[in-house]
């Protein structure tokens, strides 16, 4: 609880709400008859509107990427180690957004939302969205903030992949995308473990086939699972080796012998499962994990992720971790090599750290380093 | 459908029980007033009765190692791979036994069987055993077939800590151990896959705190899930790639935007955990899960694999897999280092393969080739 907020931190932040009334159609083919985004700016927007720079979040990330909501906040933002004075995303020089994206459940139109034709919630017919929807609809949202051109458009996992889009889709309006922790696309590994995250969520009894909100319920069994499932993947073999070994937990020295809690990482992954279930919904973790499984713009392409970047004009940076096996070094490298390829200026760097895939959320020092140096050249820029 | 067995194949084969009626104290303290092993075997004893190969049984495994029930049998025992008159395990000079665990679903004593005190099954009332226990009851049916010292215990996975343990407690009985593709106790990581695995059983409402048989119900849903995110952990990223890679179903050629099973790797894995459903019991598979995070003989001697390892006057062969990423070659490196250090004679052979855990029930020629030339050597002895 900081009574004043720490010098390197933009502080109390308050959400904010974009209303969009023009239909969006979307790549499923349905439209969306119009649509609200939630979003936190940090920082001050210049006279050219030419510093502005969009966060995209990963799977369970938030528009509150930074800051506090209230001073009595226990945690800052999702990425409150790169955004703020000073931080790789200096607040001091960029004019930084963050939206919870569409389909998202922390405001912005989604599964949770009223459906205006039915006065009940979407659930289960809230439309698939998909990455590049997500772009056409953060695009609406640069308009309404009069930013014609994003100085750059970065994001981790799922995140990095909502940056590459927008270099594909609109490249006049983005000067850098910076990739961090990405994928092409996915793996059938990664493919695997979220369709049995989905399957967890699908098969819980308080499901009903996605209408649960309606129901009063929430499908908490399956959810936790999903999400204690996805923290397996998001942390190394050596960082939970670090974290948890194989302690037992409170101090205990023998097993019982029996199903409850008795090793750290059990009594870890449960915390983390159940606090998950009351601030996340079912149904767009559902949508966001499909998200991921269609993501693939080599597809379109003949299986060529370079011809699907030819119509880049951004710079890139691209950053991986050596401990991510969700997305490893390599998944990363083959999107430099797709850049290279069509002689795209790319900027790579795979950071030495044990975190896991969870390296892009933390305050790792070379990661800090690289990822600051890189956008101080933007912001250079920005200022000539 | 074989109509005639092939000619490395050990044919027809019929499952035994043997019934041991004298108590079993078991390690968490309980004690079994008596139980029942239910067994194969293959090749012909030897007059010393020197030429005993037991093979100990995975996760999931069972007694039917090898060979047929019936000729209308579509699959033959679970390791025909390595069993079989030429192959590694040579029913022409061993006599190869295999049972099914204690606390197994397969026939011997565990949770689906009548608890003599209640007349009802045991369900959650089994005992949790561990692999010490398992050593324990294999010696009774050693005993039983008239085996005093087994050629080799030998075993994958679960199976090769088997194989580890019987070395340390009963050093006179076991000539030769391997250890195929184990690790020395589970990492953090290992135990986090284990627990999502039991949670969702566990959280299945048709689990009903275990006694799901007495109601005549399945926890399906649970038991499905632990089996699909098994299924994940068994496999490596490649051999993932190169059987599923991001094929869509059914020669389609465009995403559904719907949650029905599109990828290839979806169906697999659907299919993997409907099936398992058929012939595992719930019970069962926690405790076996539980067998595994407890395995630790390091634990009782102050962390030191070599100290808890000193007992042992076998011969080891040690064996893992380049893309084994459930218990790398890491892991089998640990414990030859530890046979190391206490001299005592190891072979070890790192087995380039891209199936990842799974390897060591696939007919790998290298591994075959490696594990064939070691068990020569031991049936030489034997026959010396």
């Amino acid at each position: 609880m900081p009574a004043t907020y720490p010098a390197d931190s933009v502080g109390l932040v308050e959400p904010q709400r974009a209303v969009f009334p023009a239909p969006l159609a979307l790549e499923c083919g349905r439209t969306l008859s119009g649509f609200e985004l939630v979003y936190e700016t940090y920082g001050t927007l210049n006279a050219a509107a030419s510093n502005a720079v969009l966060v995209c979040h990963a799977l369970s990330g938030t528009h509150h990427a930074a800051g506090y909501h209230s001073p009595d906040d226990r945690k800052p933002g999702w990425w409150e180690a790169c955004i703020g004075p000073g931080k790789p995303l200096d607040t001091d020089r960029f004019f930084v957004v963050c939206c919870n994206n569409l389909g998202g459940c922390h405001g912005s139109t989604g599964p949770t939302s009223t459906n205006p034709q039915t006065g009940e919630p979407y659930g289960p017919d809230f439309p698939m969205v998909t990455v590049r929807d997500w772009v056409a609809s953060q695009a609406r949202l640069a308009d309404h903030l009069g930013i014609e051109r994003w100085a750059a458009v970065v994001g981790g996992s799922l995140g990095g992949m909502q940056a590459l889009q927008w270099a594909m889709d609109l490249p006049d309006r983005i000067a850098h995308a910076v990739a961090i922790a990405a994928a092409p696309r996915l793996s059938a590994q990664n493919i695997a473990f979220n369709e049995v995250a989905r399957q967890a969520i699908r098969s819980d009894p308080e499901f009903h086939d996605g209408r649960y909100q309606s129901r009063g319920v929430i499908p908490r069994r399956g959810l936790m699972l999903a999400r204690m499932l996805g923290h397996i993947t998001y942390l190394s073999e050596a960082a939970m080796r670090e974290k948890f070994g194989r302690e037992l937990r409170r101090g205990k020295d023998d097993y019982d012998f029996h199903y409850e809690v008795e090793f750290e990482v059990e009594s870890y992954l449960r915390y983390q499962g159940e606090s998950f279930v009351e601030r996340f919904d079912a149904n767009t973790y559902l949508l966001m994990t499909k998200a991921l499984d269609y993501f693939d713009p080599a597809a379109a392409h003949g299986g060529s992720l370079a011809r699907a970047l030819a119509s880049a004009t951004a710079r890139f940076l691209v950053l991986s971790f050596t401990s991510d096996w969700r997305f490893p070094p390599s998944r990363s490298r083959e999107i430099v090599r797709a850049l290279l390829e069509t002689y795209k200026p790319v900027t790579y760097g795979e950071i030495e750290a044990d975190h896991g895939h969870d390296a892009f959320l933390m305050p790792v020092p070379q990661y800090l380093q690289v990822f600051r140096t890189y956008m101080q050249r933007v912001a250079a820029e920005v200022a000539a």
